[in-house]
């Protein structure tokens, strides 16, 4: 098969490589859609993120969606022909973290595109049966693709405890945030604010059911918040609006960047502010499909930009070239 | 009366007041001890904490035990000669933090020994019924007393789920850390590890029942704690701290101090830690009561000093002038 | 003023009675639509729930809206001429249920059209202005006093843990039942399964959201619950449908009737089904409001009658007379 | 090696099997002590329990411990000579339940004593490595052993909310009720009152913590509970206990036995009192070790009589011929 690898800082080719061959709980998955994320792009640009580096070549990818056309011995789950949506993290299961209903804290998880693990930019990946997910025929690829940063922001939002009623500030409109915006909604907040300093971004949160924005270059954040889902990665921006949060409120941190938050005491202790970060998601994808199918979440919306495997290097700088950018797809099999 | 009344910035000096008349669900207690807490020293040394200013004389003490001697006309609770322990905060009880049960985050808290309310260094004040706790004759009047730090314990550990088998670092040895390891203990926590710089304050601890100490000047923390309680009030030893705290694990900011905690935000998202503050404390005193009576908290061996009304200037400086004093009580009757 | 007033059982008239004066911090509302309940024909019926008895004549009516004319000393909150939907119980706010934030479960909580409290069936009541909630020029006088029965519904769907993506079996389409649905979809349920005997109420719940419903008369249920409202007051009904709920399900128990439920105890043992009751409602208000003002909830389509005071006799025998009554209202000013 | 085998109702010996082979991640484990539950008494006298039908020779047994003798090749938690405490259920580890961290309702877990899969009347067992818990030597094999039994005690005190200063009531005081007390003293509760019909039992109930003892034959159960933890599985019993919780109280349904339990259910809705039961546990073995091996749980108190493999018979039916009968143990190696 054909796959798209990461042989060094900035240097991104099309190989030939083996079709994987399915463990025994496992089902072949032929790809049909790829977001692409920063976390493949900062791997692109920087050769490693933190702990992880890019020692061997590495195929990115990990926001995936493809057809079931091969199946372990010990299968159960899927029919070949079936579309799936891809949770691209496989934990050890029986670690003190899996058994707590932790999976995503799990130490010795095989995450896709994290090194040494291959992701999916190539055209078939094999996937522990319980990690494709089913999904309807009235659902494009692409959505199924990005139920993976959906459920980002399903994670986001359980984590914030957003419900009926709520009043949230989402900081950040990039994909993430745009995606924490619609989630919720999708989980009957009744205000969504959303903050960015590019109005094409704002914009754009509106159409998906932001109830106010602010650009923070024009304006100062005006609004109570009840729960604050921080998707900029942007310390200081983060530290001001944790200040806005109401007494009790809660705080999820999503953007990464910086290593220090310089988080205001007296207020959080004042206010008994709740403050944690996200890391990755567990237990989402049934909801997140859910939310995709009904229509409560348009994922189809962010896509912006398509590229076959031979494209992959444009997509993974789509969006430093093009700030139109906001979610760029890479489509194996064109 | 006697009442000790700070007129200004070191200023503190006993006058007669009248005897507060109960309102219509007020008991009328008298007196018989007070905890000093850092707090007081800070109104008598700058005159204000954060937006408190001391515009008025101020009676200071909130930590505070006595008998009730009078009952307003509307009162059921406790018969005259009833001693009580006294939450020293009474909220407006209708507001929405109020009742959501989280009346420690009440906008319009009257709370003792805050500007301008004042507090319990006198002869007797006046206390609504239901934040009057009747106490069993086992227990003594400065334990009674203590039982407001108690509660700041019990708070503490109850936001970070503290129970049976947790391993708890405490930082800082002073009362409130002492307090936060005992109660710590006694909600089941098979490890408490306690940090200082003071080397007899470590030494309390153990007899107290911490299961280690670290004296912070001379070794690193070789300890990963399932919950953080800091006491420390120390923001770089804080967020060196957060640091060891394991995956999932819960961070409670009891410590003032600061007001930027440099948190440390990929460790926060890797290892998802929760974490908040603390203000006072909601719905503790019968929790606080059972700990003490049972004995499974020791308040009376935090006590190190008493004085009288006469003495409250000595009792507020006592922890600046001699490193062996942990908690200072003033006992207004003698 | 006019009122209508219980006198004995089966004997309702209209009398005249003095406006009440409104205590220091309660409004004066001029009442515009209150809602007829089970549980006003049932004082009608038999003078009595349970331990609640009529000694005295009584007012019923506790689904209450309406518009401020005046306000008490004290009250800071509301404009005359502000439309508000009223929460007809206050309680003592200081005990330790209400301490805790369940202040519906006070023992002293004073509650509209509950011997010997008067309710809402006259043409103005007195209200503690924290319990008087501002609503929307876009919301209907009759919505905003089916607030009421909303917060029924808003209650069990938190008691139950409903959200984006649960499956959700409501027992019983009656007045209650039809709330539960749309609460139940408002709060992201993605199936929600309706089951009656009354194929015409089966209907209305379709058209108001749900995904399923079941004449129990003619089919079983097929359908795996993660969250049973129990709406029917059935108990031999209710131990069915609670076999029904899947692994770590939840149960609550909204309907009232008959004193003992068998609960099918290994059921609740092996699949460790979490079973609650629910007592009217706290902090459910701002909720209410949200969901209805947004369309989310649709009040107005539950109201099949109207009558003005002199029709409360009708009014409380609607649903027994006629088949197609699903909330009756009674309009005082008319 | 030898092994107690179950042939048929009534029908027990010892014969010579296999010593198991263990798998990748499993030790084998030399069994020193196995404790006898009512449930393999049940499998003994009636030869099926529910669903579970003995069809094959089965070893009974489920509350075991022992030494490690031998790893698996992927093994590498404990080396051979290690003493630990066995978790006799293992679970498919990827199931939504599993996922979610209630691994206990897997709907295909492998149980030790449950058909087909044998237990640990033998002299060896085979054992998953994160299955098997290493104990501190001060730990006897029999409280070892016991840890079984004293996990579902603190699985009913963690479902039921038990904590510092709770008021607790156990119905019964078999060998369940006897940990359950145990348990619920060391999460703190200040009051645990204990029911029963065997004075015998009372007495022991007040030797191992215990406030107070009901001999329900005699007196009426005059005590408020804010938990109730039922372990006597008499469904009658259990419904007149349940009246007796207080407001927002927690029933947890320990105890098996009859088919319906006669719910109160307007107690359980005017109190919104919270029912649920329990089946086993999941990641309890960590507390559990913690409270026997700190003493703060006595399990060596509970044996009363020893019996080696040829005399499981006996063990079976030592509580029916014998009322100084609490647990009887197995030492499979005498």
């Amino acid at each position: 098969m054909r796959a798209s690898v990461l042989r060094g800082v900035g240097d991104v080719v099309v190989q030939e490589r083996p079709v994987p061959e399915p463990g025994p709980r496992e089902v072949l998955v032929r790809v049909t859609a790829v977001g692409t994320c920063g976390s493949d792009t900062h791997y692109y640009e920087h050769g490693r993120i933190g702990p992880f580096v890019v020692r061997e070549p590495l195929v990115l990818g990990h926001e995936a969606a493809g057809v079931v056309v091969a199946r372990g011995a010990e299968v159960s789950r899927h029919e070949p022909g079936q579309r799936v949506s891809i949770e691209p993290g496989v934990p050890c299961f029986v670690c003190a973290q899996c058994r707590a209903g932790r999976y995503n804290l799990c130490p010795d998880v095989r995450f896709f595109a994290t090194p040494p693990v291959d992701g999916a930019f190539c055209e078939y990946v094999a996937v522990h049966e319980e990690f494709a997910y089913a999904v309807p025929d009235s659902m494009t690829d692409e959505a199924a693709a990005l139920c993976e940063p959906l459920s980002v922001g399903v994670w986001a939002c359980r984590k914030g405890g957003v419900g009926p009623g709520s009043r949230v500030l989402v900081t950040g409109a990039g994909p993430i945030g745009l995606v924490a915006t619609q989630t919720a909604r999708a989980f009957g907040a009744s205000e969504v604010v959303v903050t960015d300093v590019n109005p094409r971004r704002l914009e754009l949160a509106s159409e998906l059911g932001a109830t106010g924005t602010v650009d923070v270059r024009e304006s100062a954040i005006d609004f109570e918040p009840e729960v604050l889902l921080e998707c900029s990665g942007a310390p200081r921006a983060a530290a001001d609006a944790i200040r806005r949060v109401t007494r009790a409120g809660r705080v999820v941190l999503v953007g990464m960047g910086g290593d220090e938050l310089p988080l205001p005491l007296s207020h959080v202790q004042n206010f008994e502010i709740e403050v944690t970060g996200t890391f990755r998601y567990a237990n989402t994808w049934p909801t997140a499909i859910a939310l995709a199918a009904s229509g409560a979440v348009d994922l189809d919306r962010l896509v912006t930009h398509r590229f076959g495997l031979a494209g992959v290097e444009q997509a993974l700088t789509a969006s430093a070239r093009d700030e139109t950018a906001v979610k760029t797809v890479v489509r194996p099999q064109e």
